[in-house]
């Protein structure tokens, strides 16, 4: 199905999800780097940490006390960008100075009470209890926004200001970019094919087998055709799937256990606990047909060549396109070839 | 103009030259930053250094040998992303695999001999030497190429790998994304409403003074209402201009003016040698008629609170929409209010 492009050679991809193009680049990957070098999160941290305003029974910045939680703990995050009571509906009318009111909320989650491990060194039951916490917060704030975003940054470098494992959750009156975007995308294929995107893509991938990463019965993780941050992943259900909460048991146990073996490759690849902005994307929870939706993670890692040094997106990639180096197949054979068992695990 | 809305109270604003929204949240510039320190850059640098690859007279990774020059000095990039002779006008048929095969050339400009000297430390004569460089670049490469990139990374945080003060030039057989949108949503203007988007829109910022940083009897830089980046400018000539080799003598001097007074600002506002991406953006050298097109350069600097602490583009930003704190207005009045005169000559 490639035409006659060579991939060997510079060549674009394009993104139907978002409707973009990334130039890639696979001769580069020789490139000589002396920039910047990142710090390595060290690996020896307590079960619970005194000094971390995350940890049961610690008293947070704002003076709050966390209750001495066990597994997944959801709060209000102390400093949100969104606020509930902000004005509602103003606008302006110029068109170069157009801006509207907007309201929305945000809270933190800390995957579990324990400070030294991250999403994939938590056993697959634990990990079950988070995905079960992401769809509670996706139905119960879904029941009053529009959409509802859930997502990790992970590492100092991916501007995580805690070490405690959590994620995010911002819900808002209105659709952010992104999700607008593939809104329209995803509107767009159905109408034109007939086909779910996301679920036409997932089956096209599970049969190629060319970028596959981890797969089970219910799920499958690739390096996206399109993918642009080196070792970018995109999981999807295999099953069409408007939003986290319509999952059932034994889709959040096999997503548990897909993550699991995911991540413990990602974090294997360069033996660091490997830095990224994870989310979700799910259909809106405003009112509306979504037919056109599937369910999907995205997983944005920045690292490149090693635990300390990444990619910049910066230059060219603000200005004109994103760039990579090395191709999403030769990203997804890397990650493919890694054990299942977790560098941490085998050093013990 | 405001109409009902609150810039005190979250708030999204419209960039109408990429047709995308930022979510602005003022009430959050109180919130305590416990995440990653940036190094910041060493300010004794020799005005040569022996083992910089960038400076007069030395050797290259590639084994090439810069010559003794003097002024800005323009090579081939040893590491291109595109290339002028990879195979021409491939392209797959598979709408969820698509790609095409691009052709295209990436070179390298120091801004001159001074290993020591960043742009705004570079005499007025010396920055218009620059523009000269850039014009002259676009106008070569533009006979060929449908579009030329010029931008600088500057600062190890912007991923810039050789401290020699130097840029970027990378031209293509393409209109990459960012240019493709700016194209659309410019045209689109000017169908619908007879003006020339950014003409119009320098004209506005000029009158009302909102934003602005400095201006001359040429140019404008403001911190444009939609900023995404906490510091985030916009540099406009007054007059109607499609690209840098339209500029006459008298308006390269008073670039030159301009960015030096600019960049002077930048470096004050936390006395380091300020980070930031920065690139020019002009009509396609592409066949085609470009009236909707105005020359604009943009800036877009990482850092927020001091020479150490960064805004990060992550989670909420990569996957929903880019967030900030401060807002334009506060941005461009602490830019506004910094000396003309820079902090390293105050010091001496
Ligand atoms: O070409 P350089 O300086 O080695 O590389 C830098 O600029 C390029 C163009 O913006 C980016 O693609 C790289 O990620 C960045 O590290
Ligand atoms: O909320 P935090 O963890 O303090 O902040 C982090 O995540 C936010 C949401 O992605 C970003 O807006 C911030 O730039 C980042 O530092």
């Amino acid at each position: 199905d490639r035409g006659s492009v060579s991939t060997n050679a510079p060549h674009r991809r394009f993104n139907p999800l978002k409707g973009e193009w990334v130039l890639v680049s696979p001769h580069r990957t020789q490139r000589p780097w002396q920039g910047q070098q990142e710090a390595t999160a060290g690996d020896e941290k307590p079960k619970h940490d005194p000094g971390c305003y995350l940890c049961a029974g610690n008293t947070r910045n704002s003076g709050a006390v966390n209750p001495d939680y066990k597994g997944p703990y959801v709060f209000d995050n102390d400093f949100p960008a969104l606020l509930t009571d902000s004005p509602e509906g103003g606008t302006t009318g110029d068109p170069l100075f157009r801006a509207d009111n907007v309201r929305g909320t945000a809270r933190v989650m800390c995957f579990s009470e324990r400070h030294d491990l991250t999403l994939p060194e938590l056993p697959v039951p634990a990990i079950r209890e988070v995905v079960d916490a992401w769809a509670g917060q996706v139905e119960e704030l879904g029941a009053k926004w529009d959409w509802v975003a859930v997502f990790e940054n992970k590492g100092a470098v991916m501007g995580c200001s805690q070490p405690h494992p959590h994620g995010q959750i911002w819900a808002s009156d209105f659709l952010p970019n992104e999700v607008a975007t593939e809104d329209g995308m995803q509107a767009r294929h159905l109408s034109e094919t007939g086909q779910v995107l996301l679920v036409e893509y997932a089956a096209a991938e599970a049969a190629k087998q060319e970028r596959v990463i981890v797969e089970n019965e219910h799920w499958i993780a690739v390096v996206p055709w399109w993918a642009v941050w080196p070792f970018e992943t995109l999981v999807l259900p295999r099953r069409h799937v408007l939003r986290l909460p319509d999952l059932d048991g034994t889709e959040r146990d096999a997503l548990a256990d897909l993550l699991k073996r995911l991540c413990t490759r990602y974090d294997n690849l360069f033996e660091t606990e490997f830095p990224y902005t994870m989310g979700w994307h799910g259909a809106p929870t405003r009112e509306g047909r979504y037919d056109h939706w599937q369910l999907h993670a995205h997983f944005y890692p920045p690292l490149l060549r090693s635990a300390t040094v990444r990619k910049f997106m910066v230059g060219y990639e603000m200005l004109a396109e994103a760039q990579r180096d090395l191709t999403a197949e030769s990203a997804a054979e890397r990650l493919r070839a890694l054990p299942d068992l977790h560098y941490k695990d085998r050093l013990n």
